[in-house]
């Protein structure tokens, strides 16, 4: 089977990071994953939410966001969808677990996912860039003296693999999930432990067989994904 | 490990459920999973979403509510949190995948699912009680002469599965979930395929091992309660 | 004129309660009132609005809602209306009115009236059955030391009256109700006094004479209405 | 007893009343009421709510809002209260009785009723004020032709009674108000009958002997407000 | 040209104050400017907004809001738009502009300004009538003794001026300004320099010179109705 | 007097503009004014608001946002504050002034202005950023048959002038717009004659002198946005 933008069936999309993309948030970073642009922010705040208070563990959460005209239609603005409590939930236990929160102390990381341009696999690149925003803002409050490790257990990346004409595709652009019959995200450490799999049956189910192909494929992209990740974060992890 | 209600790691909760719950529903039943009680209803409109007229397909979708006094403690009313948002879309995402829309034709059916006792397990629950409502109510729009056949491909049930000190436990209640070091939902039908997996590391990662253990006991899980489904709605489907 | 149920003009429709309904409520039944269904529970906060802050005194407060498919068509869920806030408005003031707010001490009760199934009538049967989840509650924290004795005054239950083709019904049901000329809902202690007073002409005036006979005719159905409570809270007031 | 203003205990507030009080608006008039001011305006649109399409019946509905600081106290803007849910649809009710709404046609009247100044009887004012903006702006849709006659069955207008310190007194400015007992609002018909009866015990309960007592003085108080709407009316009624 | 009302092109239309309108109000008064009249009402709080709270300055804020029937159509209640918004922010700059906001202390002045009939002009009348209720307002503590002197630097008022058919208008009435080519707002002290400025061409550019001259004749309104101001006020200021 | 950023006091900040910036969009560009960068995207929808069906003229509006970690602390997402809306208001009113409504046809055209990073003049980077992306959306209308010439009267761009310790500056970076005694933003076609003005004095007053001045200094750095869009859009206008 041919992908429209001629990628092998295994093979991600050129995945791009700009570092410190914005200038003004503690660690930032533009990911593009073909034609998926997303900035991720991480913002560090001196407080917790009010379950935390006192408990001297720290909190990690993630907010996702899509720019009007990031979509071949445009969308009004500022009407949150359940699709987008669903994502920024997603980015927030991804990134938490990988987060000693202890270690992090009474603080928050506010990580922000804003999608400039959207072709299928926003939320994969959200938890893939977060990881780097974050990394990004922790070394900033280590080199402050606020903390004096980087609280981060391990690595975290996730992409996204479905069956499409029965042809399991690793990381499906936006025309190609619109077609799939299964559409499965995987999260993962660098360990190739999982933190977060979630797999739905569009139009069709699926067998355990069918489930372990994906999960094996998305296992190879995600390695690629966290090569990429060390390497732009060689100076802070 | 012994369970705090006396239960062996792989058996379920003790299922109740009494059909037609609510006079005026065209389908509906109470599901009693242990002390997690939901109200499941189907309601029959006959019009689609904006993006389906003309199209001569139907449609199912899910909303999910709790009683302010469901939990230990109060909760606000209607309050939607992203968790609502997330239950509801699950819910509907996992009816629509056994259901035949082309032959329901152009209506809706909404799912009600509202939580009278919360101990764990609503949203498998909601699956499972929700697929008995749309099968009363769609033998009830059959009998009326407006669909020749039950547009239904299976039966779909589910259940969560979940390591609590490294111990895989079957249908967590509410105190063992937030104990959980990993969790998972599982939404299977009655041929053992997948529809939706949704598995998450709480505290650590999982192994691919620890995930098929999971799965595996949480098909056995999930074929009991579709004995049980189909035990109730013998005179229907 | 004969009732659509069968019943005399003058005779409450039957009323069952269950006790302890929800198993974390600190008080709570359901109500049964013909096909009427209403949960109700008693919530006890430790704290009181700003406003009674330092006064040494208690608050009651009541919520009223309807599930979406309680009705023959479904309502939307999370739509609070104009009628919403009148009954749950009526329904705390008249709970109020029997509690003694400095005794109660401090706290407040939250009353949550949900309505599973409405056939006329919900909120004559939130007011009977709150006032059992209130005391059931105030029981519960008279046991736990907390209060010295119950502090309610006297018992309180309420019902419909109206005159539909120019006869005078007792405790209306849904199509009475809707073809009613005059609606009247009497709240009333277990000593004949009134708490609350609502008529309303729907169609037409009423003269004082008619209004006499109706409030007579609530009289004895809230006697009967206060019998089933007393019996049914034998062990607590 | 005294009352503070100097009344008698059976004595209303003066009443004015300025007619075509707002320049735009097809009826209103300002009443005060001592030192209680509503604008009432009647609105006339030439639509009905979809519940009514095609019915060959028109539509009476009112909204009641208050400027910040009408009050003692500022209130913030645009904040809609249980309360105000409650009065407007008092108003609207009562409003509606006596309007023949097949004559009317389908057309709707707004009424809206703005407290500029608020000191006790807000409710009470703005239905008989909002009597005289519908007569108004009735009588200019019969001036334009667009209906035969004023389609209006009696007058209407409003009052509140209440017990202070055991003595039953008329027309409760805001001091009395928050001091009394019991407090009920009647509405009335010309002919003396009964529109709308709301009686509430706001401390202690009263007895079937005190409530006849409060609502012969009401329809004392009542029967001046109309005779001055039939002053004001004169051209028009 | 002819205007509408007859005015002359360099005319005010006639302006009216009516102080201490609101019995409750610390300040207050209604500003009838032809048919446009603005209910202005100052509020004293003993509070500051959080960003202020040690500062030991003052703050002076503004809202605005136009009853449902002040206009030609009656528009939907608590329905803000970006036009109050963008009013209200106005109103409020304008009159910090001349506030000493040390020597107020820490407390805030709320202006309300609510439009009874709307007739264009209504910002600018908002502008000149909330002053008057500030400086009333102040006076009122003045002389309660929580501060010395009334903290206000300089008188100040608005008015608008427009091209309509090629002719430089002076206060615009609705007719004309919704004919209008260019539309300015402009905000001046006693002394004849600008607080705000604010043009705006809604069908064609203007120039420079077109400015100069709407400027100017802005500017001898604007001295007439300090005028007024300071002959209502000989009491205060 | 040295600026921070070492430019002239008549000089404006560095100007960037990368054309078709989002894939999608008919029209869109960033514009990078010093630190500061917008992403202005114009979307063709093929309708307009009710108040202009049928009358054969189009409409241009434009909505404004900002990454909520744009600035030095992080802003709460999706809370439109007054702010937002004067600033959709003049970027809308701006456009709309230079562009041929009935040449447009019955099609809407939104901008959006994004604020990717703010640093102050983010208003008006979006006026000379929208202008760039409306021209580009028309051009793509115009090659696609739909309109047979760019309906656009003239180009607009907008710079910021104020007074920073008594010296007029052209295009204010934050650091320099919060200490500034007065703040002025101009909205000027290539002809030089204005579209907007709003001048405020957020801490002293100005005279007609000050302004004056101003305005010169805004008119020249808008010749030079200007001439910069002009050679943006060579292939375009």
């Amino acid at each position: 089977m041919a992908r429209s933008d001629g990628r092998e069936v295994n093979q991600l999309r050129k995945v791009t990071v700009t570092r410190s993309f914005l200038k003004f948030a503690e660690g930032s970073c533009l990911i593009e994953l073909g034609n998926t642009k997303v900035v991720c922010s991480a913002s560090v705040e001196e407080t917790v939410p009010s379950f935390l208070k006192g408990s001297g563990n720290g909190w990690v959460t993630a907010e996702y966001g899509m720019l009007p005209r990031s979509c071949k239609s445009r969308i009004p603005r500022n009407k949150d969808s359940g699709r987008t409590y669903e994502i920024q939930r997603l980015v927030g236990r991804s990134l938490r677990a990988v987060t000693d929160m202890t270690a992090l102390g009474e603080r928050t990381i506010w990580l922000d996912c804003d999608v400039l341009q959207g072709d299928g696999g926003t939320r994969t690149a959200s938890i893939t860039g977060s990881f780097i925003a974050l990394a990004e803002a922790l070394g900033k409050i280590k080199s402050a003296g606020l903390i004096p490790a980087i609280p981060i257990r391990d690595f975290v990346a996730a992409t996204s693999v479905g069956v499409v004409d029965k042809t399991v595709l690793l990381d499906l652009a936006y025309e190609e999930d619109s077609k799939a019959d299964v559409d499965m995200n995987v999260v993962m450490t660098s360990k190739g432990e999982f933190i977060e799999i979630q797999g739905t049956a569009e139009r069709m189910t699926f067998s355990k067989t069918a489930m372990d192909g994906m999960l094996e494929l998305a296992g190879k992209g995600i390695k690629q994904l966290i090569d990429m990740q060390r390497s732009v974060l060689r100076d802070v992890l």
